[in-house]
């Protein structure tokens, strides 16, 4: 699971493999940074160039993105949006599905409360990924928790969506049982 | 010259060729399309696979991209800053300059206006480029308008920069001149 805390000058970006319910384990956590003073275009080549590297070395089975919302100041969010889309670019193209969580999402999913500050999440990571120091700078921890807040409700997610499914079949067949009839009564006039 | 008129849902594009004060010449005009409903990842996949598909059949020496704006609604400008970061990563990836132009410049420059409307930005390209009718949608007539305000603003920027380097030139021989003598002084002492 990558967790990708996207950003123009730095990306956030940690690895966790486990699965809900057992304890959870860092592969690995870093920042992809990209100069202030270089143009847009290239800045998100750099990017594009750092996310290959880390799904080559890790070949996620997700990509967790932060979902971008309009809360930030403007200027932040164009920057955030660009970002996430070439690292969602990235992942898609491999065929690695990707996945879409708030901010508030994470918090809650890792701290209890979706109002929890950078403080009481890098802590939650520190001691849910058993590590002996917060990861810096707060986007590395931003990432971990992203990826950690994926594999903690995806189960929830994959339930939800399979009682959905389950529950359109079970429609439509209910739906073709009461129309054959009527169907068949078409053909036969 | 490239331009693209960045979306989700249609990424106008548009190839003009020509220099400022002669008669331009259209060279393509199409759109990049997406499925509403297809996930992000893979829509920002099929635009940057449409992109490349321009890039690889004209090579433009530049491209121009609406610089997105905050007066759009958050909703819009997201999309529009996702499909705008993928065709800048193309275009900076082959080592081909990316320009950005606000809409009002871009309806400056082709109607005189800069809060001229579609119809009129449409009615101008037609006439600039000796076009029948109206490029459709209008994300592509937005296309070319962006590539002829580039071509047109271009040579304007070129000397505004050589200006700026001149002058910086000037001033730093200026600076030594002035100087030298006190770094002498001061390795004498």
């Amino acid at each position: 699971m990558l967790g990708v805390d996207p950003g123009l000058t730095r990306c956030g970006v940690g690895v966790v493999e486990g699965v809900a319910g057992r304890p959870l384990t860092m592969r690995g956590v870093g920042v992809v940074r990209t100069p202030a003073d270089a143009d847009l275009g290239h800045r998100l080549v750099a990017i594009e160039q750092g996310i290959e590297q880390w799904l080559d070395e890790h070949s996620p089975e997700v990509l967790a993105v932060e979902r971008v919302f309009s809360q930030h100041n403007v200027r932040t969010v164009m920057g955030t949006a660009q970002a996430s889309a070439v690292a969602m670019l990235c992942a898609s193209r491999r065929g690695i599905p990707v996945a879409l969580h708030t901010p508030s999402e994470v918090k809650a999913a890792v701290t209890g409360s979706g109002r929890a500050d950078k403080a009481q999440v890098g802590a939650m990571v520190t001691r849910l990924l058993r590590l002996d120091a917060p990861p810096k700078p707060a986007d590395a921890a931003d990432a971990l928790a992203l990826a950690i807040c994926h594999i903690w409700r995806a189960p929830a997610q994959n339930r939800l969506q399979q009682a959905v499914a389950q529950n359109r079949l079970q429609q439509a067949a209910a739906q073709r049982a009461s129309q054959t009839p009527t169907a068949q009564k078409g053909r036969i006039a």
